[in-house]
């Protein structure tokens, strides 16, 4: 079973549409984007996450990431592409981060740790070598949040257990696209062997 | 100027577009995604790099290349989007791959050390840790290949001064997407400091 690999901490991720922010600081919902879907499967396989899951309230945007999943994840998509199938199994839809923990919680026993993330730097955010220590010490499950838009809302930035320090470039340009900074962080985060 | 930070090596990086390989193995020019521009031009801004060049023969494929990094290099897409703005400045287009070197060669007075990089493990393959005190040792210039597609054909495998090892995950499993390989392994080669 995904996430059941020996000596590792069962790893969640979350691509959150909603609560974040715009780009006026206001909560919305935002739009699912098709290669997110993609790029957040693959790293989830990549790295050996138990799953993704992609939140959003809207059932309009729940069928659409269905339909999308399930263009690869069976019949000719499956066919032709198997490793993109593969991925892609690693993706749950969830109505909020609420019934992602939830679900966490069915299949686990357990409640996760919820670690956001964030592109800005903010006291008291966690190290990444602190994160990986607790990974490979701690039963876990873990879930960690990645805001779309313009980031999580400051519900969840005050609700998660920690905040982990954002990734660092040169010189503090912070706009990575979510899909590349959670690949970064997932790789940071890396439990070799 | 961009790349020429103080105590760091000359990076530069390419996203290839031709020559690389296709699901048959045939050598073909692949289409140009927009968000692949997006995404390598903000990791190339994140961590530093003087510039990513866009490989692509085809001229249809260029200008639509030139038009999406205008549209956001100027107007109300640089006033929305500052940010946006200042990653797309780093986006250069080529028509190859040896004129994306010579353009190296004339605004560094150098030519580029190679590095291709693949999805497959090799022998002889260069470990990051490796190019990475190479990066921290050398002068450079250096150019780092990412191929698109199904990666980057053989002739740029055997004619890169060296092979990059693949972004390793849990178990072999190797489809990351272009962009977030790109990103990883930037955030791997990153120069502290």
């Amino acid at each position: 079973m995904p996430g059941r690999v020996e000596g590792r901490a069962l790893l969640y991720a979350a691509l959150v549409h909603y609560p974040v922010l715009n780009r006026k600081g206001e909560v919305i919902a935002s739009a699912v984007t098709n290669l997110d879907l993609h790029d957040m499967a693959r790293t989830a396989r990549t790295y050996g996450l138990a799953a993704c899951y992609v939140v959003t309230p809207l059932k309009d945007q729940q069928a659409l990431c269905e339909s999308l999943a399930d263009h690869w994840r069976q019949g000719i998509g499956k066919d032709l592409h198997p490793d993109r199938a593969e991925a892609l199994m690693r993706l749950r839809i969830a109505d909020s981060i609420e019934a992602a923990g939830e679900d966490i919680q069915r299949e686990q026993g357990a409640k996760p740790v919820v670690w956001a993330t964030t592109a800005k730097s903010l006291p008291g955010a966690m190290p990444h070598e602190e994160a990986r220590r607790r990974l490979v010490e701690g039963t876990g499950p873990f879930l960690v949040l990645f805001g779309t838009g313009w980031g999580l809302a400051p519900s969840w930035m005050e609700g998660a257990d920690a905040v982990l320090e954002p990734i660092d470039g040169i010189d503090g340009y912070n706009h990575l696209s979510v899909r590349c900074a959670a690949a970064i962080l997932m790789d940071r985060l890396h439990l070799a062997g």
